[in-house]
């Protein structure tokens, strides 16, 4: 049996004005980063707000296990049959982070025959969309001290800034740190740590917004920290929100990439499932949405927790309503609930499978 | 008179693959990053390694003054000028840090009607390659911890590690920091501290590398810090040097860009001129003198720092032979030396301009 | 009515030799602080094995409540009234610590008529029993510090270390800290702390000890961390015993100062009685039965946690069997934990009381 | 030939009401510790104002050397011989650190034949000055914490506290700190360190102090940090100086000891000579003048560094007018500056001597 690799390597990619042709994306509306991957323009997509929307079918399983349980394949596989059968299909899924991808997690572009491409590029810089929430969100954190240190007119107190700083790298060093030291010139020392861009308000912020404003609004909302008498102090009160969101204004457009099929795939956003919601970006879903008769979509970690989240924050918040929900189920996760360890998954078991 | 950003915006630029043509870069050489920005494959250019070289102009200045000298727009105009008269010639420059551009620097695309284009585009996250190379920095400073975390092997002495954390932002309270705290999960304490982008030994590697192999070996030797009895321990011996270079694979092709009259620019690297050498990547100017009969480049700072670096250090090690070089010493800069406040430049100073 | 300073100004006190004589201690026994108090020479003490013990009554309490019970002034109230019966009663409680001193706390030497003497010097540094304690506590810290700095031969996980060090002091800013920051000349950073003296470890082992051998036992045991894989590294193995025995040596001998009414008080010894045993010193109980017919001591906190204490931890280690307890149950407290506010305790309120 | 510890345990000391009685103290103006250690009463000091002054005499050396030159034991021979001669002759000396004791430095009692003693109780806590010297320090300290907590009325900047803490400890641990950590109770995060007893400014002031007011007002003017704007904040403006003089009263009053022959030796107070004055309290001084024809007292360091502070600093703030000054020059330690080697001072080096 050939390699994820191997087999990523052996399919003859398609240019990718071909990919957004299939789905009436014009050469105009793409923003090109190579020849296989590329962003939308935010004019053209605003200019499909009459058509009708597709239908929306999300993709979750059972609760979550070490050994993996199959979603991401699951959703490539469901998009590229029904692209099979003649019906227009998008897929939407999360963009990977740099940090997991160098631990022990590895990339998020599935697996087997059901892969998006181009894989390395994807799972390294992509189109720079974590860069640009790393950048945007230490932005407000330098604004912050810099408040502080420049008279501190807004009166926060050092001791309860709770906006840390972020980095898309796993590095566990930085989790709790103290900031500020070498003297007066560097600032008011303070408790401080990084979080990894996945955990990320910021994330969480661009994932939901609809649009550039909304997501100015969103940013400007943010509680930084708050006053000794405990009142809050926001990025708005920091004028922070301005460059914040002309850092983001180019990474807020959806990208285009396709599965080994040539099905069209929007990758974008990415943020945690345990600490946010843990679903690709509102922008990329309601584009799908117009742009193809079904979207499927993948929500992070289990139904319990991925899809809850599905269901009562994006669906809400943005105002979709899905059509359907596959849940995954395959054997080795039931096992594995039922008790089997995970190098003892291949073996058949049926007990534990009835128990899982 | 009408300003920078007015000026540029009333340009129409050329389709990057336009100005790619005009110095012999095929379409199939160009990873492009939307219109008018693209990197140029290193496999087009190791191809070119028979050409005889163009001739190298350097353009440096009278020691700097904090009202500029003017440098970048003159390397500009000189380019300009030259492919105007009909000589096919090439800017080679370095790209700006996202630090001081929102600080009080302004960004380093020239001014007037000698502006390197698209502005925005560039000042912000341009290709990726600040970010590539903060990530690289970043990943070997979190195997440095990793390493002490998980037996430390090498018996590095965490009082002795040399390798700081980069990010591309001015952010004083990251000067100087204690990381790893919060319990023996989260690693050794240490004193740490950010560098910015521009500072970054990566960055230094990065622009005096000749291709990725020569780079890697460079990352290699790099020393990270030392154990108890003071002997050195470097990049290599933590084995971070594949994954660095595969971060900064694609970041080490050669940016092309245009001025506002379209002459091709190469703009590449951005290590500060004050604590490394101060000069674009060796790969873009090896390009250039390829590609083109005259390759303009700049060095940061005055004559007596950033031009000495660029002959002793730069040019020493890719073999560079500079057919001539500029000295700018503009009106304003003279007086500025000969003892004139900044806000006092305007009005004419024959006495302070002798002086200067 | 007088203020307890007035009260405690109007009385003569007696010499403390006189005092001692009245319960057979020589002048060549005591170590004298100026007139009124001494500390009792451990020769003396050993001379007195063979003699019978005198009975041990307990003063305890019901619950604490913020407006106090009067635990103190009971337990003098009752040894001076023995005396004055005619029985020969020696008071046996705890030193107090600086620290809560100039906090809120006040002092601890009893109030009203009840109340031991000279209060002012007990208050302040008494006869240093506490400065000794936290420079022996201190020492070891030190020392820890220093192996680690000289090689660390023990292996000690600097992550691991959790003997932090010790102030006679309220002082919150010393809680949590970072030592060890400077560069490699002032060791390896680590997270530390201060605990007040009453807190220290060698405080409780202090008063836990029947002399100075078994006080030197204890501290050889006392875990100050671990090495990465998680075995005990002790201050025996740091070879730091003897020096802080040395430093503890005139410490251990029992303080002898007198109550307003010239009733012998051994007060010896202060750990807190949440996180360590609260009683005063072994050595101060045993001496005081040997040389008394009642002997009246008193346990920090409530007769839940204090009074358990003292049975469970103190009698069994030292072999004492208390003949008699006293739980002390003031209308005041009742009517707290019957719910009256702290400034609404001086009107009746029987319903209150009922429920306290 | 035996040990000083051998010298020092043969000779029986006299009762130290014998030892004040030779110059002229009654027993009631003795606080004791002990038979061999007491204070002198404030009150009995203030009752010798109207007598004429004894002739004080200034020990000092060459340059300091690693070998030590013998400055301590030629002022305590210096003051048996006048004793024995007829004269009445007081010893005044600093009194040691716990530090430098438990550290390579060793004690400061002398050696050989020329000792003060009990050696071992000065070495260790003696009569508890530097303890209260380190408590009023760090009271001081805490109380500057403290005051930024509970809304920093005097907008002391936290980055401009210049007042550490101390330890009577050589703990290089400590140098440098951060404090304040652990959360919002736990006080603003800041740079700290601690500083070793004899280095603290309370040890300067209270060495220069006249009396108990003149050190009050000492206290009151010093420095603790500045605000935003650079104006300073004192112990004054933090109403700290009642509580810290109220800490120092009894350790203000002058220590008699003896050396081995029974002169009356005054030892207290004991700051650096490198980073303050170096030179017993002035409290001592004035005291030994009045009750002495001699007074033979020593200054840290060599001439050209503590002879200089002696007279400049010691001398003109208590108007002090030494009558002779002794300077010690050794043969080991002019053999030293002479270029030999530690372990060769033993054999006979006459160049060697000529150059010292």
């Amino acid at each position: 049996m050939p390699s994820d690799l191997e087999i990523a390597r052996a399919v003859r990619l398609r240019p990718i004005d071909d990919v957004a042709a299939k789905i009436g994306i014009p050469e105009s509306a793409l923003f090109t980063y190579g020849r296989y991957m590329a962003k939308i323009e935010p004019n053209f997509l605003s200019g499909l707000e009459g058509r009708p929307n597709g239908k929306l079918i999300l993709v979750t399983a059972v609760s979550p296990t070490r050994a993996g349980e199959g979603k991401t394949t699951t959703t490539i596989g469901l998009a590229d049959a029904l692209n099979r059968i003649g019906k227009k299909c998008v897929v939407c899924v999360r963009e990977p982070s740099l940090g997991p991808c160098f631990g022990m997690k590895g990339g998020a572009t599935g697996g087997g025959f059901a892969q998006v491409a181009p894989r390395d590029a994807i799972n390294l810089h992509f189109t720079g969309d974590f860069h640009a929430i790393v950048s945007a969100h230490n932005l407000l954190a330098a604004m912050i001290d810099n408040h502080t240190y420049w008279g501190n007119g807004l009166a926060l107190d050092q001791r309860r800034v709770i906006w840390r700083r972020a980095l898309d790298m796993n590095d566990r060093a930085l989790r709790q740190t103290v900031v500020g030291l070498g003297g007066a010139a560097n600032g008011y020392p303070r408790e401080d740590g990084f979080d990894i861009a996945a955990a990320s308000e910021v994330m969480a912020a661009f994932c939901l917004a609809n649009d550039l404003p909304d997501l100015a609004g969103r940013l400007d909302r943010m509680v930084v920290g708050h006053v000794r008498a405990k009142s809050p102090v926001t990025a708005g009160d920091l004028k922070a929100t301005g460059a914040m969101t002309a850092m983001l204004r180019d990474a807020l457009k959806p990208n285009l990439v396709q599965t080994l099929e040539g099905s069209p795939v929007l990758m974008h956003g990415g943020p945690f499932a345990n600490i946010a919601h843990g679903c690709n970006s509102v922008v990329a879903t309601k584009a799908a949405l117009k742009l193809s008769d079904y979207t499927v979509t993948e929500a992070g970690f289990g139904a319990d927790l991925g899809a809850e989240k599905f269901f009562d924050i994006k669906c809400r918040q943005a105002g979709l309503r899905p059509a359907a929900a596959v849940v995954v189920a395959t054997v080795r996760a039931l096992k594995m609930q039922g008790g089997v360890a995970k190098d003892a998954l291949a073996r058949e078991n049926l007990t534990a499978l009835r128990a899982g």
